[in-house]
């Protein structure tokens, strides 16, 4: 299966998902681990298209996601910024972009090693905080207990 | 926004349903009218989109679908005769491809008129509940039905 680079935008503007998780790491200067990840989830039958992704950007996983899902899957720091040139280059269409302009954020700002600073890792959550709703009030608790640190 | 054919079929393979209805209808020869349907659902923030989509096939319509969600509808049937063109030309990548194909069958049945026969809507009902699974309880009620009918 060959993918042109507009089917690719078109799908992931449907199917792609750019998240920044926080995980607690005693050994990191802040405690938190920055987890930038881009991930297109497909039901199994599908999962020849996942794999059409990974070879069409020459980089990622596909791995079992839950039940009958799988996930093709971004999440090392120079891939991540292969994938940000590629979706400057090629823009979403959909208000995914803003997501993605966010999340391109905080991966630059990891290649500056802006993370492991106090100041720093309180922008990141704030910029994951205003694309992962979902997960807000954990990053937001994480921000109060960062600044009374 | 322009839309390239490639956008558009990525955007379809994530975003897009082909659904063929079937609702009562006393007027109609076998008692039922079929109803095929092409729509893309989205958020309201991505409104723009469904219009977008409503340009680049120069038909459909877009309307409120439920609660904050919009849809991109084609239900004309010379409208998804072109529709069926483009993605005979542009096929979809995934296992939506092959919905697709029942759809266009479907779509060209009707344009025979072979869905006001007994004979046809029961091959109609077939190809809709092979891709429909949610009506299949319903659907192969109706064929029941119209066998003893």
């Amino acid at each position: 299966m060959q993918l042109t680079a507009d089917w690719v935008v078109g799908f992931v503007d449907g199917e792609g998902c750019f998240h920044v998780g926080l995980v607690e790491h005693p050994n990191m200067s802040t405690g938190y681990q920055v987890l930038p990840e881009f991930t297109v989830v497909q039901h199994e039958r599908d999962i020849q298209v996942l794999y059409a992704l990974k070879r069409f950007f020459g980089f990622g996983v596909v791995r079992k996601n839950h039940a009958d899902r799988y996930a093709y899957r971004v999440r090392k720091l120079k891939h991540l910024e292969q994938l940000c040139e590629f979706f400057l280059k090629h823009p979403l269409k959909t208000r995914k972009n803003v997501d993605f302009r966010k999340f391109r954020r905080v991966v630059l700002m990891m290649k500056e090693g802006r993370h492991l600073t106090r100041e720093g890792l309180a922008e990141i959550i704030d910029l994951a905080s205003s694309m992962n709703t979902g997960d807000r009030p954990r990053l937001e608790a994480i921000k109060a207990q960062l600044a009374a640190g």
